[in-house]
Parts: structure tokens; C-alpha cells; sequence
């Protein structure tokens, strides 16, 4: 008996745990991990592992938060702080989730996985299926940065690069997972994965013991840390070990924007050959779409989207003024904390954090403009 | 008063703290810092600021540890852990020692440095240049890998790429050092750079409460992580704080070997054109060499040789074993363990700790052979 079961976001119909099912078989909708009982000891917060000790890590998580004086007058905020997310092992928060993925994949004897990423998540699968001694297929865009295509390999996944857009190299891995009955370890619709990234709450309570933020700033595609943030919060307010969980935000690029559409009530539909030099956050229709939603309103968050000119200018600005080098979607949070500040959504005076997802090295020089 | 004196390692004479002296007035040999009283409070162990609460910091430092399980097995040890030194904020481990130097030249009042490196610490400097509001230029081989050169950029230093090995690239520097009366700022030389590497002995001893690795490999160039740990583990065991200090060993490419000569009592000339693809470690002529073969013969350690062929192994081997993607250099440290276990100066039993010294990321494909 398991001391969790996956319930469905949608109808909350109850699904024994395997990992093989991504979605509700009654409604299609994603599915959650729900814990039903204290768990194995030696996690100080619930893991859906039945052996926590043992779980696979390249010493993910606990990253640092920094102070970043400039970047918050140039945006309009007294008090601006960064995550490193890009200091996990593969150089993307992206860590925090295969960690979770693969070492549940590890426990249910799992030996290959298919996976499809912009780059990021899949480097980041590949590396852990490294460490677990799994076989990866990587299905990757045909214009996914040569770094990070590189990147994918040097792990050792066998990569598979599919011309045309982002959905294209899902569509593909889903087809070749249901041909070659290969488990599909989508880091867009894992439950196991989202529920990584709640470490990344948990850290933010404890770094910031005096004043947590009064906001969190994401960038987002599936929204995979802004989700996983977002239950991480609400578990620490379940104990009582938070007073208030921050309004958490949504930030886009203004050619994949269906979450900041959605927040907003307005129809979305994206425009033909409309693209981004922000890659990592280029996704048109993500599976997590309500959750998103669901937890920017819940928090009494918002949404907002930035262009490729105000995402790069960041990039530049965080490198040349604080010593920060982030991958231009991670330097679309700071844009969109901008956008938002200059609404007055937030205030001069309060104190505001954002993740800088991932590493700038993982770019081509020609995504500098 | 400065609670803090410069001492020269060779001649043990005494210099007025100033950011514009490397070497002793008196017989050359380099400088280190000497503790003279109690210093500010804040800092749990002793630093050469005043103000070490206002201290620059992009969040370097605290790198996890991993066990290293497949690699120990290649290498003939039963337990082998990795630092993971690429987690610092700009991809290395330079960032532990340009965070001291840059907070001193900050509280010196310096407003422009002069810096040679073959790419990690011109990147790491440049970082914290533009943190610091501080003009940075870089002088560089022209051989160096784009994204190391496009790093040091991205910061916002000026860029000089010199023609000709690592050493013209330093005697280029202080030309322009000298001719524009513009502070020196060498990783190489600085006794701030290498006080900032003592953090690394003193987590080191953190990680490893029980029981302290018996050896440390570490890859070494111009030495100053090997110099910097060996003195925070020496202030370490002057407080009590440490029952005994590993044995520290180096790892040299064969192209590059110096040091490991040195060890050996062997003399050592560069070969016309020898080269390695480990060019954070291709120094023909350290300044620090005396101090470094002292560090190994007081710890009880030795030094190794490696070709080029079994870095790149080790790199492979690390990238698809353990899912951690180390550049060349880093490598190197793992190449050279496995020699010294072979020649049983490291038994099977020992626990060893290499730290990985930089992300691969930030090397061309073509190192990768």
C-alpha cells in the first residue's frame, strides 16, 4: 500500500500509482500526488518515494538567493532578489524535478524513458538517466541551441531532433513511446516531477525566515516550478509553517503567451511563425494550463508578457550590472517584473524575488542579438 | 591598524597591505595574508576585509558533495565524492577567490583591474567587476574556448585575446598594467584570491562530519585551490577544528607538469609546442610552484601526470556515469586518481574527494575530441 495515490486535477477520480498514466483515464486532465499517510521517515517534508534515502542526486536544489540592487532599480522594485536555479547540476532548475522523476522511475524498475524538451529538461533527464543507469530518448526541436543539444548527448541520451515547432517534438515522443512501449517521462505532465520542484518553496521559507517575499516572479512555459512553487507553499501553510504564501506571477514571451491570455479571460491562438529568442519558455499549449491559472489567482498573482527586445536588454543588464549570466528565458522574468512594476500590480516597496532558471552558457552566441 | 599583515613566503618579510603589491619587495617570492588580531566579527573563521558583512557575493561557495559510486569503481577506490565547484554562480571555482579580491579591491577604493587567465577566472573576475561597478579588462589566450572568451565578454570586461601560449597572455597584462598604472588584479598572484579559497577546506570539513576523506585530488594550473584549501585546512587544525588534514594531491597534464616535477625532484621544460585540451591547467611557469609542492609534501600527498586521452575518458566517463559534465581540466583530476590508485598511492579502501572544477558547458565541441 502506497502512502500516496494520483488524483486527477480535474474530476479528483483516484488512480493507483504507476508510471505509465500522465493523465485522468476519465477526464484527460493531469494528475497530482496526494499523500495518504505519514510516508517513510527521513524526508522533513512528504516525497512520493518509498525509499527517500536512497533517491538518486546530483546535488540538486539549495541554491542560492542573492541580493540584486541594480536589477531592482532598473525594474522600479526597493527590494529584488534572485534565485540560482541555474546552479543545479545540469545549469537549469530543471534539476529539482528529473531528481524526483528518475528516482521514482528508479524504484518501479523503469529502464528506458522517452522525454521531449526545448533543451533544458532534457539534459536534465538525460544526465539523471545517467546516474541511474537508464536508457533516454530526448526528442528535441531542430532549433533548440547547439549547447543544448550538445548538452542532451554528452550525457549519453540518444537525441532525436524534429523540425518544426515545440509540439512537434512532443507529438513525436509520444509516438515513439507508444511504438516501442517505452515509459513517456514527461517532465510537462509528470506528477512525480512537479512535485520536485516544491523544494524550491521550501528553501525560499528558509532563506528568507524574516520576511518572505511578497512576490515570486516566474518565467513560464509548461510552468513546472511556478505549479510545483505554488503546491510547495500550500504544504508549508498546511503545517503552519508559513504566514503567508506569496502572490506568485506568471511571465511570457509575447509569441507563446496562453497562460498570461488565460489569466486574463482572453482567447489565445498562436500566431503563424510568431517566435522567441526565449526558447525555454516557448510553449503553445501547455498540458498544466489550469493549474497555472489556478495558482496565479489563488495567490492573487497575475500575468504579464515581454518581447524579445525587453528580454535580451535584461539579459545584457543582469550580466553587465550584477554579475549574473541567465539564459534569456530566465531573464524574462526580470522583464516581466518590470512590466508589472510599471503597472503598479507590484509596488515600489515590496520585496520581490525571481528564479534565474538557467545558465547562460547553455545559449548560442546569436540568442545575444 | 589592519588586523591583517602581507608576509612573503620566502623571506617572511613584512608588507603594508596595499592591492598594488604581489610580490616581496625584497626576494620576489609571492605573498600571503598573516592574521594579527581578532578582525571584525561576522565572519565564523578570519578574512582579510573590514567590512566582511558588506562583502561582494553572487551566492559562490556552499557546492554540494556527491558520492561518485561508477567513477570510484573505475578509478580503484570504494569511495569517491565529487565537489561539484561548477555550481558557482559563473561555472567555477574561481568564484570562491574573485569574491574575496574584488570585496578588497571594493574596500581599497579601486575603480579599474587588469586580469590574465585562460577563460575561468577572466570570466569569474569580469562577474564580479560589474557587480562591483568596477572597469575589468581580460587578457586571454587567443586559443581559448569561444564560450570561455564569449563569457568574459558577456560581463561587460574588455577583452584582449593575445596570440601565443597562456604565459604571453600574463606578460601582456602587466604591460597594460604598468603603462596605464591600472591595479593587477592576478588570480595567480593575489594573497586575497587564494584567501578566498580557504571556504573551500572549511566545507569540506562541514560535509564530512564522521570522516574526512583521506586524499583530495585536485587538477592543478597555477595551483590556487590546491594553496587556498591546504591553508583553511591548516586554519582549520590551528583552532582544533580538524583531527587531520587529507593528503592533497595535484594532477597535471603531461603537456603542463611543473608542478609534478617539482614534487618529484625532476627538472622540467616546457616541450616547443606541447599542448593539452586541459587549458585551465596548461601553466608552464607558476608563481606559486614552491607552495604548492610544500602542500603536497606537508599533507603526506603526491603528484600525477595525465595525457590528453585519458582526460577526455574521464570526461565521457563522468558525463555518462554520473551525469556530471565536467570540463577537461576538471576531468583531469579524475584521470590523475586513477593513476595514483594503479601506482598504490592511493589504496582502494581510502575515501577520496576530487573537486570538479569547472562546467563543461563552457568548452567548445572540439575539446570533446
Amino acid at each position: 500500500m502506497s502512502h500516496f495515490v494520483l488524483t486527477c486535477t480535474g474530476c479528483d477520480a483516484e488512480h493507483t500509482v504507476t508510471m505509465r498514466v500522465l493523465e485522468c483515464s476519465a477526464c484527460g486532465c493531469p494528475l497530482r500526488i496526494d499523500y495518504r499517510g505519514a510516508g517513510p521517515a527521513g524526508a522533513p517534508m512528504q516525497v512520493p518515494l518509498r525509499r527517500p534515502a536512497a533517491a538518486l542526486t546530483l546535488g540538486e536544489g539549495n541554491t542560492p538567493s542573492i541580493a540584486m540592487p541594480a536589477a531592482g532599480i532598473a525594474a522600479g522594485v526597493e527590494q529584488l532578489y534572485g534565485k540560482l536555479e541555474f546552479s543545479n547540476p545540469t545549469g537549469s532548475f530543471k534539476d529539482r524535478g528529473s531528481a524526483m522523476m528518475m528516482s521514482a522511475l528508479v524504484e518501479h524498475g523503469v529502464g528506458e524513458v522517452v522525454e521531449d524538451s526545448s533543451g533544458n529538461a532534457g539534459a536534465s533527464v538525460s544526465a539523471y538517466a545517467a546516474r541511474a543507469g537508464i536508457s533516454a530518448h530526448v526528442f528535441a526541436p531542430d532549433s533548440t541551441p547547439k549547447a543544448k543539444l550538445r548538452q542532451i548527448s554528452v550525457y549519453g541520451a540518444t537525441l532525436h531532433t524534429i523540425e518544426g515547432p515545440r509540439e512537434e517534438a512532443a507529438a513525436a515522443a509520444i509516438r515513439f513511446a507508444e511504438s516501442r512501449n517505452v515509459v513517456y517521462a514527461s517532465h510537462a505532465l509528470s506528477p512525480f516531477f512537479l512535485e520536485g520542484m516544491k523544494s524550491f518553496a521550501y528553501e525560499v521559507s528558509e532563506q528568507f525566515p524574516g520576511r518572505m517575499p511578497d512576490h515570486v516572479v516566474f518565467p513560464v512555459g509548461n510552468g513546472s516550478l511556478l505549479i510545483g512553487a505554488y503546491m510547495g507553499f500550500e504544504a508549508l501553510a498546511e503545517r503552519g509553517r508559513l504566514s503567508r504564501t506569496p502572490a506568485l506571477h506568471a511571465v511570457q514571451a509575447e509569441a507563446a503567451a496562453p497562460v498570461a491570455a488565460a489569466f486574463y479571460d482572453q482567447p489565445w491562438i498562436k500566431a503563424e511563425g510568431a517566435r522567441t529568442v526565449a526558447g525555454g519558455i516557448s510553449v503553445a499549449e501547455p498540458p498544466q494550463l489550469h493549474r497555472m491559472v489556478q495558482a496565479l489567482r489563488a495567490t492573487g498573482g497575475s500575468a504579464a508578457t515581454v518581447g524579445d527586445d525587453d528580454i535580451l536588454r535584461w539579459q545584457r543588464l543582469l550580466a553587465e550590472r550584477e554579475g549574473i549570466f541567465a539564459e534569456s528565458s530566465a531573464a524574462a522574468a526580470f522583464a516581466g517584473l518590470e512590466a508589472l512594476a510599471t503597472r503598479g500590480i507590484i509596488s515600489p516597496g515590496d520585496a520581490v524575488l525571481a528564479p534565474v532558471t538557467g545558465f547562460g552558457l547553455k545559449e548560442s552566441p546569436a540568442a545575444q542579438g
